[in-house]
């Protein structure tokens, strides 16, 4: 069957290939189809889905400084080949990965001169596309500024588009707004859409190594155009051959859910390149950071600072009391005194505060079958940084630590630079110059064996399959908004848009896990805006191989059967399913632990209540399974009664039917266990 | 816990009763509340769901004729209780129903004379609620006359609406539209709902017995109000006490599938009233229909006569041959000849043409295992009909005829009545009138052993559950629309918009099955607008007891293997499932047979292709099924290729995941049945 729609696809494309200079990809499953043509000269693409278009013709190209724009070509050869493997990934929502598309790449030629090449390669999977640009080495095209990259998304339809601004000074951490796709302006990926027939799509890119971010822009209509991130001289990109773009991908479902359980972003990356990857270990985490956050300690110096010896190792106590891998400690390092927001060349990796005996806590930990996680908050000065790298994490290396938590606070653009005349510049967090920067970071943290857990991170782009020491980031508003954001926080709806767009991307260090929802004595005029039991649905619903546990200790000693299931939920996944998906609406997923029979479910919804119905087909069969339940009580309300929580047991089959019961601003937490015989005895009465 | 909950309730409604006049009542698992108050004596209610209003207050109340209106009241009396059991169906979607909910009786006394008194009540259920108003016998109320009943239903939100117009020439028979709740004109019920928070509502009636029929008049915002069909005087409602009204019913589920599995229609009908019902038997037809919509034959005599009595033994031979219980035989009697739309009264329904031998026929019928299925066509002349309507079904009943298809066709207003002046009065289909001719023919069947059929009907409000032998009705745009619609048959979406409207009043005789869909040689400009496939789903997707095989003997001869899966569906079932749901878009339901342990799978989709993921977790555990497939061919389009389908048998378990693939336009059936030893063998290798 697949031969034979190999060779069909291939025998239309000498067809059209011959008679109007097109060419033609399908999916494996014949569902996507892609047209390459020239038009007059310019290369453009159009992809259609069940025989109707779903994208519109599209440009393709660049323009280039000092040069004539790459926008002539002429074919000089194409092939059509298809690809069909599944691999393994080192951690992740899913352990098998089947990377099945068929490629179309055609190679390009300038009409005139310089007669400069080109190639464009486009991949069809089932559950959407990638293409990209590759510029071979040749003689008229060495080092090049790329000005523009010309390409379209020309979508068909008016979606409704879930996205954030592109150009914010807030990087990426701003809360989503879903519009049509005629009234964007100009917008970060991963953006989505659902359009009116019931197709979700987004947008995204794969492989982002040494490019510039590509941000969308509104050209008119509901066509939408590349708008790469400048660098502060105006060029996009510097370049020289041979180079290959990132891939600009389209992920394409029937049912929201689809997005999520793709894997296209990842099968667009090249593979693991690390030998040796036994050092690395998804975990859960807590540290010395929400105290902060609640203005109960400072990063800084002084009276409140809250990265003590004598802290740390409470929170190493408890940490081990509770087999937590990792203790985060913030501000335990010079710098963080005066405004490091805007001065962090002050920072210093290696030099810890007089009151935190770094060598001790690390010996303590591991006394106690526990790591430290380093922290490197870097205010966004990436020079000093860059300056102290090798040293820090070899000072981190020699010390146990083997992750660390980086950051770059700064409004953007805030990135400083001396550029060739030795003169600052400004530039973004997602321009070509910070992209090589996080990549440079992780290269060496991969040298050290350190695991990478970045905030204020440039987007997501699946590198955690070529280096899987890249763990998790943030790059959206996460749970610290509840803490002090003046304008309220994160609304209920948040995290139900989040698995649909950022997440898309992929992992997030969203930090769940508060049980103090209202902490009226350190901030009464903010609190979470959810339930307690939607903090415990979003280690399932929000994956991230290092997940924290967020809140104090005491709150969790205070609070220990909601607590159990934070100690249960594992971080490294063998399958991952989406139950019930609407976008900003809610969102059910069940994931399969990769180390145990254990079953999984998060449910979170937004400010409504909800009576979501399950089956559990997901269970093996013929067992019994003790669900242990984590839901919102009966009179829970993320508003007047967020507290409200019923924790219970059954037993259930793969043939039993839930009644998932969300409160407004709710969730639910489940984990499904294989039951012994006392548990059915117990259970049974 | 239902105990405590009734208690809960209980406390609440006479913590509140004392304070502000108002009674509170609770669904049984306490997620929908309704308040009732009386607001300066004009009783109103409201509605709420996980504490959330979904309903604001809306009016409750009457406007009468020669008396004051009933709007300002007082309480009197009121009681709380609770009802739960579970009643078999006759026959239907599901066999088993569980009746169950929270009642509040709240008896109401005006406050100035006459001091009539009025009853509301209001049952809550899970899945939606239902109220009627009650007026007992009393002095001051005996002969009334409604000019208008005040509800409301005031909706918190500006949901999407599918709709229908209410006062329409054609009837039911429109195809649906979706708009904003706030541009509603005058609609039918069913109306559907879907709110911008994803909770979908549909408001109907229950018990339509001796009352008009209730459509719903945009007042202003969200806010609609019933406005009662009038009699051709303006009167709404000619009514004596004790009278009470239909339930005025308001379905709500979190998802569309919801609002398909709910039976609380039938759950607010009263119980069965037929105490020998072995004689009602769900069953698949036959018939001389379709040849004249197509026009290759005529429903009046003269050469292209479609009723002939040769004819009709060959349908006979044709029905017995493939197992179909019944043949239904239009145009068999006199009436048929001349403009018989305007001037009914022509018909006799005991007089056959001459070329229709009814005797010899039904004997012939009888031999072979077959039964007619009796047609009257009124024209819309139902005095006329009720004349001969003892007699007709009398002589039906001697023949052995079994099921009677009724038609009124006729433009609205267009039934007449003589007046008490012995004027002539032209009546809407849906009016008072009407609603006591159609349930008049129902209570005759009945008396006589006969099955009804009724096509131009009053809306079906669940009175099924009264009387079993009311099987199926029209009230919607079916297939014969593709035949002969001027403007190109019902889209593509018609099916998919159905099933969550006009199907949640009750079965409805779609008379699928056609598979010459383009029957080029009878009517070139007119086309079936599906697959193939989808032809098969629809006797899944649209609930029928009564199914016809709407296309001619010949064109199932050609096609036998489609044609197989018209035979093996069954009529009547155990349970009712829904997989998919996007009103408009796609449905999926799976249906288990009701007389084995086989499952049958429909699904549809509109214009657009779809890929849709299912488990098939409703099949027994541990077993192997074969799955009869029939799908749209790899090439299937509803415009360019509608007949490409593709029918294959495979082994599946409850385990299997399925992925439904649907053309543009197409739809997925499915037969699952328990694999015997050869199954295995044979499909296995």
């Amino acid at each position: 069957m697949k031969r034979l729609l190999l060779i069909s696809t291939l025998l239309l494309f000498f067809a059209c290939q011959k008679s109007v200079n097109m060419q033609q990809v399908e999916s494996p499953d014949g569902t996507l189809s892609l047209t390459f043509r020239l038009n007059e000269g310019a290369p453009e693409y159009e992809v259609a889905r069940f025989n109707r278009t779903i994208i519109n013709p599209s440009k393709l190209g660049f323009v280039l400084k000092e040069a004539d724009s790459l926008t002539s070509f002429r074919v000089t050869n194409s092939a059509l080949t298809s690809f069909d493997e599944t691999w393994t990934q080192v951690w992740g929502e899913k352990k098998e990965i089947r990377n099945h598309y068929n490629e179309l790449r055609v190679q390009l030629q300038e009409i005139n001169r310089p007669r400069r090449k080109m190639t464009v390669v486009f991949r069809l999977f089932d559950d959407g596309l990638g293409f990209r640009y590759e510029l071979p080495e040749q003689p008229n095209l060495a080092t090049f500024d790329i000005m523009d990259e010309l390409t379209e998304f020309n979508l068909a339809d008016d979606a409704t588009a879930w996205w954030i601004p592109a150009y914010g000074w807030n990087r990426y951490e701003y809360l989503y707004q879903a519009t049509k796709t005629s009234e964007l302006d100009t917008v970060h990926t991963p953006v989505t859409f659902e359009t009116p027939n019931g197709l979700f799509l987004s947008i995204h890119e794969a492989a982002l190594t040494d490019y510039a971010s590509m941000t969308l822009r509104n050209i008119g209509g509901t066509a939408l155009k590349a708008d790469l991130v400048p660098w502060s001289d105006g060029v996009r990109v510097k370049a020289q051959t041979p180079m290959v773009t990132p891939w600009r991908t389209i992920q394409i479902a029937d049912d929201a859910g689809g997005l999520i359980t793709s894997c296209l972003i990842l099968n667009l990356n090249e593979p693991n390149k690390l030998e040796d990857t036994s050092w690395i270990k998804p975990a859960k985490y807590v540290g010395i950071w929400w105290d902060m956050h609640l203005n109960t300690a400072t990063w800084g110096s002084g009276p409140m600072h809250g990265a003590t010896t004598e802290r740390t190792m409470r929170y190493i106590d408890f940490a081990a009391k509770y087999g937590f891998a990792g203790v985060l400690v913030e501000g335990w390092n010079i710098g963080w005194d005066g405004d490091w927001v805007k001065y962090g060349d002050g920072f210093q990796f290696t030099a810890p505060y007089p009151d935190f005996d770094i060598e001790k806590v690390t010996r303590y930990a591991a006394e106690k079958g526990v790591q430290l996680i380093g922290h490197n908050e870097t205010g966004a000065a990436v020079l000093n940084y860059e300056k102290q790298l090798q040293d820090a994490f070899q000072f981190y290396e020699k010390l146990g630590v083997h992750v660390v938590k980086t950051g770059y606070v700064g409004n953007d653009p805030s990135i400083k630079r001396i550029d060739e005349k030795g003169e600052e510049q400004w530039e973004w967090h997602h321009g070509q110059f910070m992209v090589r920067h996080y990549r440079k970071v992780i290269e060496e943290a991969a040298r050290h064996n350190i695991m990478l857990d970045v905030h204020e991170p440039i987007k997501d782009t699946g590198i955690r399959r070529t280096y899987p020491n890249m763990m998790t980031r943030e790059g959206a508003r996460g749970q610290e908004y509840h803490a002090w954001d003046p304008d309220g926080g994160n609304p209920p709806d948040h995290e139900t848009i989040l698995p649909f767009t950022r997440l898309l991307a992929g992992p997030m260090d969203f930090t769940p896990g508060i049980f103090d929802l209202l902490f009226d004595r350190a901030r009464p005029n903010n609190r979470v805006n959810t339930t307690l039991a939607k903090q415990l649905a979003l280690y399932v619903v929000l994956y991230s191989p290092l997940h924290m546990a967020a809140d104090l200790p005491e709150n969790y000693e205070a609070n220990r059967k909601p607590f159990q299931f934070i100690l249960d939920v594992p971080t490294d996944w063998q399958d991952t399913r989406v139950l019930h998906a609407r976008i900003g609406d809610y969102v059910t997923i069940v994931r399969q632990d990769r180390h145990s029979d254990d079953w999984y479910l998060g449910s979170v919804t937004d400010e409504n209540g909800r009576n979501l119905q399950t089956t559990l087909s997901f269970l093996e069969p013929n067992l019994r399974y003790v669900a242990e339940i984590y839901r919102d009580g009966a009179d829970a309300d993320w508003q007047a009664n967020p507290y409200s929580i019923e924790i219970i047991e059954m037993l259930v089959t793969q043939n039993s039917n839930l009644t998932l019961r969300l409160a407004p601003g709710g969730g639910q937490a489940i984990r499904f266990r294989k039951a012994s015989e006392a548990d059915v005895q117990r259970l049974s009465r």
